[in-house]
């Protein structure tokens, strides 16, 4: 039986998603829980893609297999009793066979989290103390360049080596709420440290260094910039993933 | 010359407010680095009050006494380059010697945060994870109850030994904010797990253990009940600290 579930974490204490030796990571916590409840037998989990250490996510999704039967509310309690408490699976679906959550994904939206107010020790881990006024309007003219199909290869980590940088984003919105501010992405897929270089260089434009037409230069440059001003992981939120089958 | 300041902190790995040998408490952190600013010699700080072990505050209050002279912007700074990340100086003012952080104060605001909705890790440390609704109208009825000048000693910890547990609670506010409930009190002062059994005893109101009339029961009585229904830390605040020379 496949299962698809939606899970929210808390990056803090994770070295991100994707399993390592030794490291403490998300996938790592929740193989180990799907082997104890599988009978010892050991489970993939396939995620929508991976998250970056610090990274949180309000709905990461994923799917596996187990060999055992299990109702899926029985499987979400099971799951949620042993599970650590900085990981929680929301839901629990049974999906067909061919359902993958990777490859089937349709659209994924991000958000970033800035502080714009005085530092609070509070938030420090999940918004990013910027603790500056920020220029939204310049901002916004910033960010609209990125709507649409882009090759995104100059704010990919470098380390991130692959054939095809080409993504689409579909929307980006700014919302303000006294001194914080919301900026979500929505696209067909985001690659390695993108979304938190691109807030590296709207507050480059905010803060006059660069004219917010750098947004489009960078784009259309396509050669990797080195300008090492990805924003701190801790304020960017896996916040929804979207699938083809979905209506 | 003497310094009141105002200090936000993150509770969640600081074993309490009150120094202690060998372990990690905030005025710990705070006697360190005022020693390292007033030319390495000793600095009492003294607080309005301490908070327990993983309670958090958004403005705790205390001062101290420094030999050295030193403008506030500049101590404020130099406080904040050498505090750990998980504490925060607001705000640094001057005070009169004859001003006492404790002794002067008039009232104090705490704040108790419930998530009625589902978990959410995220929130862990600092929201109660209650994830169950709440009966907001016997909620509201049983805190009425506390209102005027009453003897805690019912709702203090077995382990705090006074001679005095009179105290004057002015104002209690219950806010909803979609599935988060947040409770403040004012009053004069506070003692040892007293909003934490309090709140411990209107869940067991809200569920229907007792009647809203407990409340005032336990008031009267005035017998430490060991109820052991005590609200976990995380979900607390220091909110705010009146003193009696402010308008």
């Amino acid at each position: 039986m496949r299962f698809l579930i939606s899970i929210t974490y808390d990056g803090t204490n994770f070295k991100g998603f994707q399993k390592q030796v030794k490291l403490r990571t998300i996938q790592g916590e929740i193989e180990k829980v799907l082997k104890r409840i599988n009978n010892n037998q050991e489970v993939d989990l396939i995620a929508s893609g991976r998250t970056d250490a610090l990274v949180h996510a309000k709905e990461q999704k994923a799917h596996f297999d187990l060999t055992i039967k299990i109702k899926t509310y029985k499987l979400k309690q099971a799951l949620n009793s042993y599970l650590p408490k900085d990981i929680y699976v929301n839901k629990v679906c049974e999906v067909s066979n061919n359902f993958h959550a990777r490859y089937n994904v349709k659209e994924k939206t991000y958000e970033y989290v800035i502080n714009m107010g005085e530092y609070n020790p509070l938030e420090r881990n999940y918004i990013y103390q910027y603790n500056k006024l920020l220029n939204i309007k310049k901002i916004k003219k910033a960010l609209k360049y990125l709507i649409g199909e882009h090759d995104f290869k100059a704010f990919v980590s470098a380390d991130e080596k692959r054939n095809n940088y080409v993504r689409i984003i579909n929307k980006v919105k700014i919302k303000k709420c006294k001194n914080k501010l919301m900026i979500t992405f929505t696209g067909n897929g985001f690659l390695k440290h993108m979304i938190r270089n691109i807030i590296g260089v709207i507050i480059l434009i905010s803060e006059g260094k660069k004219e917010t037409s750098y947004m489009n230069e960078i784009l259309n440059n396509q050669n990797k910039n080195h300008f090492n001003i990805t924003a701190p992981a801790g304020g960017l939120y896996l916040k929804k993933v979207r699938y083809k089958e979905e209506k």
